[in-house]
């Protein structure tokens, strides 16, 4: 059978890139300007989305201005180092490595049984804790590097890799953080790794999630930009397990994407029994 | 000189406490099936704004559905277990202590002359990962603690005390958790404490913030509930270089309250390639 969101995908996710690179290095430039910093740090995994972050920033700051941190944990973090500091060559951008297995194990030796998933959360936080840590002694603000679908999916955690000060990349689907990376000029090797959250070996996202970005990204853009139902985006081509799995993670994924909920007193409550305001 | 501030106060941030206690109890209740648990997780410090919290989750989803965490790090911290343990037992609340004090101290051996503000912060989002990590493990949402005047103040560590999976107290101003606080009959001893964060020895919100909450609260509700302008507020008989130090902590710490900015493409480049979509 044959793929219609291969096809349609590079009708209505296409972007003038050039274009989109300009807006977002302004974009960088003013947010760490307004913040009072003139600096901006980010953790490089090895991966596509830190990278295309990354060189932006270099763009935007200034080479020297950024600061790409390196995050290993475990043995399968040495592969990536070998790409983020590719990355960093490439872009002249100083790093740091902090190796963050010590302080990971060392909870863990609490609960040995600990699944993959837990632990996974657990490091993606202590990334977090680690950057703003940093971020604080080197006056540098904080650059996220979650994509759209990631964001869309829920895909990352919340208060970890979804946490940073600001987000070039929010905005951006996969496939389109993909087509910024080859026009960036991203190395090769990056460019053709699969998509990994890298929190366990061999971990992949669209072996996890169950699908390729090349299809959820038209479905995602289908649902959340465009407001089609479900039923529409079938008339369209795409299989209906896959729209439905992808709606239902949208919903069940939404407080990631969102301050929690404040209980927020009723105003007939405020009024009850102070007199009306001075 | 009178304190206008100690007096103008009860007028105006005076609530129907028994009320507000049931609203705050469904609201729990709410948030915690929507999530689809039945359980609730908060970290207890022996202060009062997790003790309010702990009583109103243990009238909410009953006592033992309840987890109460000591996260004490070292010797110095004013963690208090002996409070947080006497909150416990006057709600029948089960208890956890885990000593987080191993992973903040082995990240800092690579930091030795980290100053108390920066460790403070990690010691903060180590407690919010910890907290998470055991709520992915007991299925248990969490709860957060902070307050109105807190959160307005950016008086708290953003990805580490202020993150929560919903928060029953964060539109009531401190001295309305106080009066909650004396209506819920939390023991004497928590309720006759100094406001402490509880990062380092001797802390106190109050010394650090350079005016009490007394004064803080009226302020904060007239600027921010009241929409009053400093000259207004002056006018009332406060102080003007506290009303100006609270008004910009206020505008300075909103970052604190808002998802980080995220770079929206612009329509006109969504738009620029693709043609109008199927």
């Amino acid at each position: 059978m044959e793929k219609p969101g291969e096809r349609q995908k590079m009708e209505f996710l296409e972007l003038p890139i050039a274009e989109v690179e300009q807006f977002l290095i302004s974009f960088i430039r003013e947010k760490v300007m307004a913040a009072g910093f003139s600096r901006g740090i980010l953790g490089i995994s090895g991966g596509l989305d830190s990278a295309v972050s990354a060189a932006l920033a270099a763009k935007a700051l200034g080479s020297q201005n950024v600061l790409g941190v390196m995050l290993p944990y475990g043995a399968a973090g040495r592969y990536d180092i070998h790409h983020a500091t590719m990355l960093a060559r490439e872009f002249h951008i100083p790093t740091k490595i902090i190796d963050i297995t010590p302080m990971i194990d060392c909870y863990y030796m609490l609960f040995p049984e600990t699944s993959p998933i837990r632990k996974g959360n657990k490091i993606a936080r202590e990334r977090m804790a680690v950057l703003f840590d940093l971020s604080a002694a080197e006056q540098a603000l904080v650059l996220g590097t979650s994509n759209k679908s990631e964001r869309l999916l829920g895909y990352g955690t919340i208060y970890g890799d979804m946490a940073c000060g600001f987000n070039p990349l929010g905005d951006l689907y996969k496939s389109q953080v993909q087509m910024l990376a080859v026009h960036l000029k991203i190395p090769e090797e990056i460019l053709a790794k699969k998509p990994s959250a890298g929190l366990w070996a061999g971990q992949t996202d669209e072996e996890e999630l169950g699908f390729v970005y090349a299809v959820a990204d038209p479905i995602l853009s289908l649902l959340v930009d465009h407001k089609k139902k479900p039923d529409e985006i079938e008339a369209l081509g795409y299989e209906r397990d896959v729209i439905h799995k992808i709606a239902s993670l949208v919903k069940a994924s939404r407080f990631k994407r969102e301050m929690p909920p404040i209980a927020e007193i009723p105003e007939e409550m405020r009024r009850a029994r102070g007199p009306s305001f001075p």
